[in-house]
């Protein structure tokens, strides 16, 4: 079976300059197939960190521009093979929303750090938008990527699970325990501003639970209630938040967020129980996913081991026993991203059989409806509140 | 160091006849470390049952009863070394309060199973009679019992983990996963039948989570919003409950409790997270403790193992990398009470510096209001509700 | 399903004198099914001694012995229901061998801590002696008396596991890492001193994994080759060895014991691997047996759970999730030899359908014969050496 | 802290077409961090193949060759910038030795698959060669590469667990429990072919064991006892091995290692005991180490972690609870020797100051001793063998 080599396709980032974590994460990530190569940016609002990043990545000068206006202002005008095959923005929270549209309507593809936009206002303009062009537009909700996860979707949508009636996701982070961002620490510095982040634990970390919720189950959220609250003294973000969940059919489900829990790093969970089955699933712990039948002992799933899905498989690099990580299932949206481009290349358009791989901007504009809900009933003495769509 | 022989105590038991669960495991708890003994009973609503218990159980037959009023008229006649040191209560939730209201009034010492009573004025009326009476009066909250979450509580204590901000129990089954209370399982008939149990999944189960989330945080759940649901259709009582906690100071939870959680046997777990450190908990393995403080690796205590409390190694009984396990716990619940019957014999009252190493009378009526607060907030579009005492 | 009332039997210890941590365990497990009382002994051999403890533990004065002797006199006398039913040696290795031969030749059932006795030629002797008495002989291999040890036998005896290829076997204890037999612990003392214990960690632990392989297998270790080793300076017993092994039938296999790794408490694993499946167990988790077959996800059985045997069944008191440990799995042995006595009494002699639920005098020769086997290899260059039967 | 861009260094593989595996692996783990690029190679020992895999890798035509000789014959030719700064061989075992000595008569610095060569010979002249030509040489016992093994071994290196006593590692995989060479199955085939590999289990993930023990431990292998089997009826090659070790100095160790273990995915796991601590890790959850230290809890350290030494964060590229695995650890390999190349390119030799962070060719050599050593012992009736060095 030999594949033919394709062109890497090229891309560009907003945001991400040297010692930005997540800056760094994306390039890693979308460039570790070998299927795509960064060849521009605009990595700072401060103009001259982003010519030095730039400089530092080893970009051609001419494509390292001072402003994301400058850089879609330049990069528009380039066609195949310079041509930009899509842009990755990877600035804090308040700042996807005005690159996102102009690139948008510059007909460029777009790759965007979540939560996608502070509002679902922005959410349904740029979904017009996209529309609108035909934009392949993805939205980084990474943990996706997982090939386990994957396959949790896969048991779900099979129906080995039956009718599902429970769902509990926690997400529990300790490194905001101390009023860190009074001490210089960036990425606290502009997680917990309100006006960079929009939200605090809600949008870091919330909305990454509804999205793998949503994404494994399927299901629909109708109506939540939610405590938020910040319990760190001083801070002006949300930082915990525990939700009470209603989802379309009758299931319920809870998610408990937080990130003052003292000694966890990362700890996402997912807990699915349904009338034939449950799963189990922990994001430290990637490459297991436990199930649980009735009248029958758990089973441990491994990634790349047996029973495991196509849509697992696909998402896969590597044997069973050697453990792939963080960077594989984030390179797994990034390689959906990719596929999708090249897809439409190759077809004109999306080929409709073909379900997209990776986050799209619905679960990009949910997630921020989720965000909106839970602060509208944490205002609101936690009353019940629709999710809408 | 030597120990002086100390007669057995004398106990009898009301239900737990045989083939009921609980009420064997109530027996060898109680008699694991010989220092009480069955000796009386009046162990079914059906005296036919009874009599045939107590026989299997080698009793003598003058003190088996057909009913536990019998019981009471007969046995509250009897003098040391005859007289009965305390009675066991392990009947269906709602035959709890009779017998522990007489057995109260006619002066022995109750331990009952727990949730204690139906409903908060019932409580109030046993509250006021034990107090009365002097009664030596235990709840068997048996999960308070293992070392571990002694260790725990003494971590709260002590301040190791500073003060509280967001406390997690789940406690999740699956063995009500199905209607089975219509095939004629006796435990799930009348765990699921309203009349007999009050309340279901809250009342089995939930009222647990609160008595360990109360016992080792030591925090006084304020308010509660609640979700409560029968998510097995044509259940008549609830199998699952989200609940969300505010208490007092400012620290905020969650509690997740489910029967229908398909591949769950009887996994109740416990996160604590406070400004210094955390701690970690699960039922299932509960030999170990997870112990988190801020820029240190993790630690896992073990029972019997480096640095646990004295109020840990009072409730071991062997060296650490020997199990213990349910059993142990619940022979230590009954320890608290023989030690608390034996120092009042000795010293006519309590010791006012000794705290009952066991959930009282006190602790079954906050679960009783737990209960009550947790349906009347789902009653009530789960508005925040107040607990009260 | 009635169950008739059976009087608990009788039985007495040698040795096991308070503050002896195996001899409490010993009373615990053997009465915590109600089945068997303690009634006499000669508790250690300082005759003032034997008298406190036995005065500590309430019995009749009249039935505590100055020394084993006496009590082996004295007790032969009587008759039912006074009689007793088995008796108990748990004093250090060496003084295994001549109470036991006493007892057998008395007409006393017998139940001998490990390892049995110091030499195959003593083993031979009392196997003689009890096979002309007809004599119930268990040897406290408690390890087997798991239920998920019995179910991980079942397993192969069924042949889910197919023809065993490779078994591993691991026993690691800290608790002697450093020279504590110096100061003055007097559990570290004997087990230390050659002349009491025979041997160190082969003795003490390195039998009990020789005992679990043998078990769950079947396999008959054909030779061996050990190094075995002092690795605490000045100690006067081996502490650690490290053993392959060859099973009849061409399997291979290897077993690891020390008592000097710090931080382990009592971390015996068990791996068996076949052509068909594996099985892994770990005592520290005694309710969980992780089985994989080819081409499957790795199972989890649970104590109680689904799929588990009959023989696992019939070893449980608790369901799933409800944790048993050491203090139950010990008390299965004393349940199987409850049980043998019971049904000799009924039968006359055994009834030859049915195998003894506990390790016999065969399984304590073989341990006896493995220890031998050992240290010959060791002072043999650790050449191959046949363990002989 | 301002990094300056450096232009990747370029390399070849001799080996690794297409559908291999560990080309693959090597592939990606080389450019994981953008520091190096894949410019040339003879990627099969077939030339058509070797084309067509150049083809579908993108690769200039110029630079694919039919044969690795042709691709040194050809490369040898160029310089900066297109000169090679290094290949890679991957090759089945037995086509090690060849390509690399002339790589270093060719002055090409090598990076190659283990075990290195098939006899220890081989590995003399390589050394010799290789002392001569001043070249980075490198072994790809990637598992070194783990940050949480490089902090293991930080730790003995440190004293903070005292002087070593114990090692024990197993390296348990199933994947050959059936005779699937016989159905076709590449990487089986050559790896259970005597003339190709060398060595069955011993070569392919026991020399991996004893490297990781070397590493972690520090500590010399004197002698060693090995019992070596051909599990699998018609296996050419052995498939399991039972090795007990001595080290210089005193200390006892044991290695398993086996393919026939049906379930076993990569389970490489390791134990190392001293006089103040001991650690344990398992390459199935890399990213974190057990440390247990006497009279403390253990600690469970995670990467990027509190405590965790400069050793493991310069081989760290995430935050902890961002799971890390086999490619980051592969490409750590890599990262040291791209170091170690622009080091010398700098400063003319290789700072003596510097430790090469990667397994070096003295390590190569030292597991082909081993393998030799496992085996003559095996041939010797398991007889003490010396490593020698």
């Amino acid at each position: 079976m030999a594949t033919t080599f394709q062109s890497p396709l090229n891309f560009a980032m907003i945001g991400g300059g040297s010692g930005a974590f997540i800056g760094s994460v994306h390039r890693t990530a979308a460039q570790l197939d070998g299927q795509a190569r960064l060849v521009a940016g605009a990595f700072s609002s401060t103009p001259e960190r982003s010519l030095q990043s730039g400089a530092e990545l080893g970009l051609d000068p001419s494509r390292v521009y001072p402003t994301w206006r400058a850089l879609i202002e330049s990069e528009r005008a380039r066609s195949s093979p310079d041509r930009l095959d899509f842009v990755v923005i990877v600035t804090p929270n308040h700042a996807h929303f005005e690159p996102a549209l102009a690139l948008i309507e510059a007909n460029f593809n777009v790759v965007v750090d979540k939560p996608m936009v502070l509002s679902s206002v922005q959410a349904s303009t740029l979904a017009a938008a996209a529309a609108r062009a035909g934009t392949v537009f993805a939205v980084t909700y990474n943990y996706t990527g997982y090939p386990m996860v994957r396959h949790a979707r896969e048991l779900v949508r099979t129906g080995e699970l039956g009718d599902l009636r429970k769902v509990v996701a926690t997400y529990h982070q300790g490194w905001l325990a101390n009023l860190i961002e009074r001490e210089g620490q960036k990425q606290a510095a502009w997680r917990t501003d309100p006006l960079l982040a929009g939200a605090g634990a809600l949008g870091d970390i919330g909305s990454h639970a509804e999205n793998l919720v949503s994404f494994v189950t399927g299901l629909e959220i109708e109506s939540l209630a939610a405590d938020v609250s910040s319990l760190v003294p001083g801070r002006r973000v949300d930082d915990d938040a525990g939700v009470l969940l209603r989802f379309a059919g009758g299931a319920r489900g809870l998610i408990s967020v937080s990130q003052v829990c003292i000694g966890e790093e990362n700890n996402l969970t997912l807990r699915v129980y349904g009338t034939k089955g449950s799963l189990a699933w922990a994001q430290e712990h990637p490459n297991h996913l436990t199930i649980m039948r009735e009248g029958q002992p758990a089973q441990t799933l491994t990634r790349g081991g047996p029973l495991t899905s196509a849509a697992a498989a696909g998402a896969t690099r590597l044997p069973p026993g050697h453990p792939e990580g963080f960077f594989e299932a984030f390179a797994n949206i990034y390689r959906g991203v990719i596929e999708q481009i090249r897809l439409r290349r190759a077809h004109g358009s999306t080929d409709p059989a073909t379900e997209p791989a990776y986050p799209t901007l619905a679960d990009g504009a949910r997630g921020v409806r989720f965000i909106e809900a839970c602060q509208r009933s944490a205002a609101n003495t936690s009353a019940w509140t629709r999710l809408g769509n």
